[in-house]
């Protein structure tokens, strides 16, 4: 079983700036105590980011052939992207929203998210451990769409 | 270590209706998986659900004596409930805030949360599982903290 | 078959308070004429008030057991209660919604109703008589349903 | 004791099409059924159908002169004609606005009545039924009416 | 020099109902004294009524064969029609709306006018006379175009 | 088969008023033009304009019994007309909706269309060839239909 | 009978500006000419114009005791002047609002006037000639309630 | 004369929790307080805390039978209950609404206040104090009240 | 200590207008009545009105030199007064905004103040009282501030 | 004559997946009638497709420079993007709007397009088909134009 | 060449208060540098400073009469005064709208300005540097107009 | 120092079309004025054009390395991107936002910008001075800072 992780615009910062804010964890180091998780929850993450809103829609598509699920953070595209929204459907993997900080507790424009609708579950406030909580939720609800 | 888990209105109902829906486990079932995950983090777990918004709001206050965190899923009251977010500010506790359904793929009046932004997270949408995604979410938080 | 006849808040005060607007009908003598109504109908009632919209979400579940359908005057929780949505939901049973005034001959915020989408259908403006047409089409729906 | 019924645009389609959705009656078998309803209830009635809103303006006007009460369904005309409820307020006549469907529980737009406002009151969701249960409650209106 | 006077749903109930609020002038007597006005400003005037808003449409696409001007009292029409607009932008005749109440003392959905903005002009809030300020307004308006 | 074709409000007007902005064509012209591409299409058609929302409903209820489809332009009815939306859903014919103008590049209000949810699809902007290509999307929808 | 005449910010700049557009008539002449009208309907007018609204607010109270009525455009004041309206209120002289442009055909904003609803009407569009008919429509309302 | 003091959700926590911001005044403090100075006014009061919106409607409903006025803090009630609001519509008591901080300078949803358009009046920002001036206002307003 | 009454537009016509209403007290009563309460709290007061929003500011500007509080009813300017609320801030003293009547009560624009949210509170709706009460409010404020 | 045919987001999936849903016709496949369509219009076709929103810019803007108009199905960019609105406008080509489903019956959001008001027209809800109708428009258009 | 400099309310106070924050450069003071760098662009300034917004409309019309342009910080007035809208669009002077801070990261309400669309353009975020810029950039724009 | 100047969609174009109304200057040519301007102002300055927004990212957090500043037309990504905007936030270098036209005077969406809350400030309406302007303020914040 392989999982896409992927980070929205802005995410590849993390760790260089500000970390007493942000903590001193960076994309990569995020990824690697993912990549470890992964490896005890049994299996495969592919990590990938970019700043790009296309990009991120044509990795998505491309998940369709070698990918269970997707466990993504769309950053700033949460709000404003129908592009990925539409891609996540139209791939119709299981797909999880994480984010970093909490959404609602912040400007009002960042507490609607075009994309979880179409998403299996929404997690966000726990700093690097919402993507370890996504990916876990992810895989339980894989499993259990197997077992049925 | 001890958790608050905070049900709200109507839970008291999950499972004995609609099984092909929403699942067979009732909400003793999985308080009782809670119970059990709770042992292997290490912490101690009440329980509690009323259909009362005040009484909810009572929980809460005495929460703060001998509880060092809340899973609470507000239900309906997390749509209308100014008094729950207010006792969750007032007492200061670390709160997670879950869902069983992914609210945001709903009625568009369930996207709003009055509870979400005085809580650290939010988790919605992994059916039963949301609530140990949450403890999870919780407890790691909590460790963090101490350890600081 | 039995039928639950529900009051929401301050309903228990009709008759007792400015008789020359509201009538000088009490909530009991209401409660009186709709009993021997529902005789008349071949059904029997229970009647309940309360002021505290989690009892009435309690109320509601316990309907689940004995009763057939609802008839609901959520007064003041019309408009703010997705509690009491739920609940009717939840128990699956057809409820009809009831108002003594017209709503949507006062202010703004009462034109709403949360609760009448869950409902098979909603009466206002007879004043006490509502009860007595809701109750009529509540039995009137109830008969077809059999029927077919 | 005269009573108009009004029916608004579309419904002299009424049980001619997609009967297993809306019921096999037809408006003239709900209109026979409402006559011997009226019969029971001491009561004549006059049945009227438009498509156009004028044509309905038109027909409350006429019933000033010889008829005390006026049961309507608006269908469409609810939602847009600010011309039908001016001419339910100009004749001052008591008037019943029914609702085949809830219209609570479809579109959004279909929530609001202009006409509900200058009614007596407001019955929906019952099928052909919401016009007995008008006529019932608006023959009891004026009886009460009658009797002061 | 010929005008059309045009008057919308319900007006020609004036006079004779509630003649202590909305004075004892029919619609009739109005349009008399009207007459009497045209016939001192040198101008012809026809009359028409109709609570059809087709009908409406249909009056003002004649006119352009013989009339040089409109003054109509679109009543109800006023917030809901964009066919009486259209048909007035149309035919490109100058037109004065008039109001016999003043429709920003009233209910909010009367503030709005739809074929204000196509007018040349609004009078409202002087009862019968906002006829005879628009014919003269219109008929000022007509003489100073000529002479330009 | 059978096309009916329906203009509403003012369409009567096209090509007698403004030729230098809207055309030399008349709705007699764009009709013939329509006949003739029908022929070329093998398919009948009937044309019929009002200015009466009601008649328009009226027709559309009896394109039931000889038609397979409508082409319609509801003019300023699109904007406010719930009954012609309802007539199109009741009937059940296969409907395109069509404008001369570009109704996205105009007033505010004029974007949103009340008919065209109901149809299968919308075309606008296209002055006369609007309803060409209308007429061309439906027949291709048919014979698609029928050879399914 | 003497009648205050009221103009707000920058009617003083009319006339000496784009005359091609806004005619080339200055206030004065306008005052001048509406001077010579009252002459002819028996009343006497005290002009008065300033750009501040606390003055038109002052001016307002001063006409309490030797006016019987206001003729007032209150310009730019229309949409902001909270103050205005007030003042209209508490000395209960009856008012007209006039405007020399038609304000529904302008920007959106200019549509409300939060001064009509206190008036005893509004007239707007037609140039200079709106404070004529303004005083017209006052004068006959002054008198018909001297006659009542 | 008898005044009752009513303490929404939440306020039963003051004193105890961050004293630096709250101030070190329990609601203990602030009622013994309030005796003194009621004392002084030569009323008796009777205080009342819940965190059940029902019981707040309760304890009005039973304010009729001994009290002469209601001092009343809602608290997170404030903005979201219509039942409150008709209960103290209901007992016609009347009622002066205190808030201990200035709600206009908080969050945007704090604002609007379901409950003050049927008190006398509100009076917020005064910190503890604002309960002793909503009592000198009360009783001011009732003394008033009976030398008239 | 000395503060400063500020009494926005048209509050000066109290008491010579509308007596049942309003009350006969004028507004130089209510300052005479107020010079005396000051005197009993031991603080000197000065009293200013003007209908001219600027001067309102260059009031509050000035009394930064020999004030130390400010109790303002800003009246009509409480709902479009950018210009106090800024003054209020700049000036830096602490601010009470008192109505007269309970602006929660009245027309919807009325609720929103654009000043309270830079005063330290708001009182409302206690007629000639409610200046007593912010006095008051303020004086004890000052007092309490000084202690600390 | 050269067209530009261009693809936003996710088109490329067309016919991969859910075929029974949206057909099997892949985009090669829709591409492939689009140009032996265009060959018997006597025009030449280029496609593109990208899901980025910026290289759909840079494709518009090369496209002045060798092609007479576009026809363009923005997709998920419809609704969000400002930047391609901008390239249409800028480069001054005709442009036909095209969709495959129908966007007034689908999320409200889709209902709004911003590039429509920059394009000569829209067309959606024929599938495939809308292609090809948006290409004999554009056709017709620019014929029509070259004529005058 | 003569350019007006205009200070709306309140900015006569910069640099007597909170020097921390506003700096410690008085109006005085900016208006100084102003008048320096102005002799450096080879133009003449006048500068002038009103709290009241009648008295910045009479400034700007009399500007008419000897500047060539306006720098206007309308402070306060940029969200309230359509008065000094119109004052700026009826005198035609190019005018340049600056703010000292950046008004967009501020209230929700200080995004929003009524003068800017009549300005050539706005400057904000800058200190007292904004007027500099704004300056600047009036000059460059009229020798440009000049040099045309 | 080094200053980064962007922009963003469509400003490739500039110059090359309708010279009549952008001028005939190009982005080319506004870039090099612009460097001859900032070797006067004594810094260096690197330009970047993009359609695509996540590159205008990209470019953002490079800048971070080796520019002091920023100089940003974000152009139609404006008012649609908040991945621009939380770029400039995470690189926290000092920003300005211009843009060529008066983006108050355009359409209502135009009106509002998601990048310039994270901006100092924003400078519109000065055509390409804008951007001289906009680097001149930027260069003179740079130096208060380093001063400071």
């Amino acid at each position: 079983m392989k999982i896409l992780i992927i980070n929205g615009p802005n995410i590849n910062l993390l760790g260089t700036r500000e970390p007493e804010i942000y903590g001193s964890l960076t994309m990569d180091n995020i990824n690697a105590q993912l990549a470890e998780f992964a490896q005890k929850l049994g299996v495969e993450i592919e990590t990938f980011q970019s700043n790009i809103e296309g990009e991120i829609v044509n990795k998505i598509q491309k998940a369709k052939n070698d990918c269970q699920g997707i466990v993504i953070n769309p950053a700033a595209y949460t709000h404003t992207s129908v592009a990925i929204r539409d891609a996540i459907s139209a791939v119709a993997l299981p797909a999880v929203e994480v984010h970093i900080s909490n959404i609602h507790a912040r400007e009002e424009f960042r507490k609607n998210s075009l994309t979880a609708p179409v998403c299996i579950g929404q997690i966000c406030g726990f700093s690097a451990d919402s993507y370890k909580l996504g990916l876990q939720g992810l895989v339980d609800f894989l499993n259990n769409s197997v077992e049925k």
